[in-house]
């Protein structure tokens, strides 16, 4: 069946109250999943919705988290997300952190102790949207063997970057650091399509093409070798270290039955382009936008999923059968 | 012969004074380009020398530019580098970003007008050293294909990151955008050597192992196709349009005789970890660092530098006849 993005938003948001979440909380985590189901971003979508559950129902994660925001200094502003999802630490911080780097033309944010299941994109396309440039981090359970390594260090640790257009939804990008993202493996596994060469190794380090080894036990392979390692390894000091959170190797989930999210950290950077750039930085965007479609680049990042977004606006999201059944459980608690 | 890092450093300077620079401005370029020659970064060492005396030659760059530093906000600052090297408008702006830091947590630097023909490490390993976690980008000439265009618009635009350790000199990386930096190119150009596969096309867009082809009316691909296109469009971004500087496709330099470097700009974000990390951040990458090596990774980035610097450090720098010749060359202008 079809449904309006606010239904499914509902739907969605009460099945996460039903898991043992706040409803403040359960709405705010239900919006990065239908903003990705509805975008097209499906390995971050309705498909995650069985792992949140099921990390809240282990006792794993707090779905009832009150985030502690603490101004560290005039451009520097800390959550400690109290064992919660990221997304509740990072809307307890966004008014603070608005306003410090419209006033200091700069502001970081670090959150630890949190939970990022969800894409990327969604924590920095409205900052975007209100004209900021921004960029965000998050490390993860250790998924990536590093370059020269033989065992994985890193998790798969994404990366995403914002910035304002002008008359047009902001430029966005999301990317991890391994040769391809944990979401589009697991994607794969649940399709039984293998993966190309360079993503990932089984668990006894040998190259593999098949993402089920690599989930279970294997590894994946940094994009581009060295310099995805490099990239990999700047978020883990930026979301890890710089932010009190845990490393990926720190994480303790895997011991835990259920608990499939990570307990680690985010960094965000904002910044206020109009303090730097008085005189039209979104001109510029748009002179160079203009100059790469062009040289041919007619997709931009995020083009795709804002075409599916104005899809979804007219003929609303596909919900499965199955998906619709787990959205009207009514068990607080799974098997 | 051999000569030591002083030595090499005074005679490069001396050379950059003859070729037209004020003694300032002329020191600060030649430290970058005798700590790459130094740390065995030779595509950015000695090599670059003729380059630099060629730009100034030119009359494309102005070796006597007085940048000029201008708060913008409390954590924001920009430099008019008044179309001289980057290096100089680093090293002016720099006191005034470290106190910035210091008090802000946080503090962004935008350079524009501004020719960075070196390395990037130099730029951040310094202030990495004094305990910051410091992130740089710049942009530079078009010479990139975007992922799905057809002709370059983009710079290979380097970035940088640099993170305190603690009683061993940073850790820092430094990588174009492009799946192979100019300089490397440059390298195999002269000792003709082909490339690899996916490193550039040549004037008709056809791929191509021939550097000269790349390197002459040809273009770089970014490193891993979508990805590092990602990173080349943030890096224009921010060293460009965020400064209020040229973009690669604006730069001019091609249209004149024997002008090598590009007009642009360059983006700086320093971070005071000791703000929002006070207990230990320095142990927290140290216990990092010893899980990649545990796994295996040996070699971080940037030891292979350090241990090379240490070497030269003993047994001097090795500088051949023909460029020993160049150094002592008297005359103020070249051919």
């Amino acid at each position: 069946m079809k449904l309006a993005t606010a239904d499914l938003l509902a739907l969605v948001a009460r099945r996460l109250r039903r898991g043992g979440m706040a409803s403040t909380n359960a709405r705010l985590v239900a919006e990065t999943i239908v903003a990705a189901e509805r975008d097209g971003s499906r390995s971050h979508g309705l498909q995650r919705l069985a792992g949140y559950l099921s990390s809240l129902d282990s006792g794993w994660v707090d779905g009832h988290a009150r985030p502690v925001v603490t101004r560290r200094a005039a451009g520097m502003i800390h959550v400690d997300a109290r064992n919660g999802f990221a997304q509740v630490a990072l809307a307890r911080a966004a008014p603070l952190l608005r306003r410090t780097a419209r006033r200091t033309g700069v502001a970081v944010l670090g959150i630890h102790h949190s939970h990022h299941f969800a894409a990327l994109w969604p924590d920095v396309e409205p900052l975007a949207a209100d004209g900021f440039v921004a960029i965000t981090m998050v490390n993860s359970r250790s998924r990536l063997v590093a370059w020269g390594g033989q065992t994985k260090v890193l998790g798969t640790n994404a990366m995403a970057f914002a910035c304002p257009r002008r008359g047009s939804p902001p430029l966005v990008w999301d990317q991890a650091s391994s040769a391809m993202a944990q979401g589009e493996v697991l994607v794969r596994a649940a399709a039984g399509t293998p993966l190309p060469d360079g993503v990932g190794v089984d668990r006894d380090g040998a190259p593999t093409t098949d993402p089920t080894a690599v989930l279970e036990g294997g590894a994946f392979l940094p994009f581009a070798g060295p310099k995805g390692s490099a990239i990999a390894l700047m978020v883990e000091v930026l979301a890890a270290a710089l932010t009190g959170g845990r490393f990926g190797f720190e994480d303790a989930s895997v011991g835990i039955a259920g608990a499939v999210t990570s307990n680690a950290g985010q960094f965000l950077l904002l910044i206020d382009p109009a303090a730097m750039a008085p005189d039209g930085f979104t001109d510029r965007i748009e002179a160079l936008i203009g100059r790469l479609r062009a040289a041919g680049s007619e997709r931009l990042p995020a083009d795709a999923r804002y075409a599916r977004r104005a899809r979804a606006a007219v003929e609303g999201i596909e919900v499965s059968d199955a998906m619709y059944a787990t959205l009207l459980e009514r068990a607080g608690r799974r098997r």
